[in-house]
């Protein structure tokens, strides 16, 4: 059983695809980007994005790899969320799709996206209906995105540098999906002492002002190094 | 990008093995099953549980078939954990495998494994000594299991459908791999008001008695069908 069976390889073409749900924060929602493929019977339809793994590579340099073509730059984070088998014994292909996730923040910069690639950010509501989806890879890389968000800093990175209270928790309710209590959030997000009250304010959004915050990353990376690990209750 | 290069199939040849971390609770410890597998460089050396995957089937399909075949039973909840790559450059084979594992109560009918399986359960600090697990594959499998079974009632299964809370914190305290103070546990596990006290009492460890409880299925299936998730504090 633990042998490759001696007639294995011959008699199964398998190909390795990396699909991506790449979500982007906008300082107002989370949109995904899609793109347009050729399905089986040959209509175009929206899907995710798609690259294959070569020979010369292991599967998080594949995934790496097809992100920067796709995104122009690599500094997202990727996290594996599954892998899916779809045989179609009418063509005689059977693709394994493992599927990756990432988030990165949507500033006009990166909303340019390579044009010979057929792909487009929809918000999430739109993508749901448009998109060829039967395994329901979508929720999951949100349900997955919520779970993560709730440990600092992987939404911190959203956000700019300095940002305010307000900011912060308009950011946690995209990704959540849901409207969050302002006094609770700030006492639980504040309880984990992990953001610095800077010298400065935001005045634009009233006379009074709101306190910038910055995150403390050596302090972040000091607990991991000690095996904390903090999670915030939303 | 989105379609497969024209060349793709020939030029690679993926075997999609699918490897198992079986975990077996005995009632005192948590074990794990692991088969002597011939390495590259022709030494035996224990690993995880491996199957191929065929053309015919799907993913979860192959699991099921695989572990049936290992145990003898289809019984338990498969898991899919983490996708690797293992391309083999001297040999040109290049494996995707594809990772599950499960828990199952260690009675002394599943200990017995098929005869032409070099198959062997070893306690956990006595296997991490001896198999070849260069991606830390069994402590990821252990995580996420210790985060599973605070999610009632992945644990339940392990035990008898009476059982004492003392037998239920041996489980907790076996999955999650440290003790539990004996008053909090209580508080906490009662507190989901998931266990029934039953009007009979188990007297092998004590004059004075314990009283057996049962897992109430039908009140936990009602919570799950409302989209209400119970998570114990451990």
């Amino acid at each position: 059983m633990n042998a490759i069976p001696s007639n294995y390889s011959n008699q199964i073409p398998f190909h390795i695809a990396i699909d991506f749900v790449i979500f982007g924060y906008d300082e107002e929602e989370l949109k995904l980007l899609a793109a347009k493929r050729q399905s089986t019977d040959d209509h175009q339809q929206w899907s995710l994005i798609r690259g294959f793994l070569f020979k010369n590579e292991h599967l998080e340099q594949a995934a790496a790899r097809i992100f920067k073509e796709i995104m122009g730059h690599s500094s997202a984070h990727l996290e594996q969320l599954h892998t899916y088998s779809n045989p179609d014994y009418e063509s005689g292909t059977y693709i394994i799709s493992v599927v990756y996730y990432a988030i990165i923040r949507l500033s006009d910069q990166n909303k340019k996206l390579p044009k010979d690639l057929d792909a487009k950010w929809f918000n999430l509501k739109e993508i749901q209906e448009l998109i060829f989806d039967p395994e329901n890879i979508i929720d999951k890389a949100i349900q997955d995105l919520q779970e993560h968000a709730k440990t600092i800093p992987i939404g911190i990175t959203l956000l700019p540098d300095k940002f305010t209270l307000t900011q912060l928790q308009a950011m946690y309710e995209a990704i959540l999906q849901k409207k969050l209590d302002r006094g609770n959030f700030r006492k639980n997000i504040l309880s984990v002492e992990l953001l610095e009250k800077l010298d400065e304010k935001d005045k634009t959004g009233s006379r009074k002002g709101a306190w910038y915050y910055s995150f403390n990353e050596n302090k972040f990376n000091n607990l991991i190094d000690n095996g904390v690990l903090i999670k915030i209750s939303l």
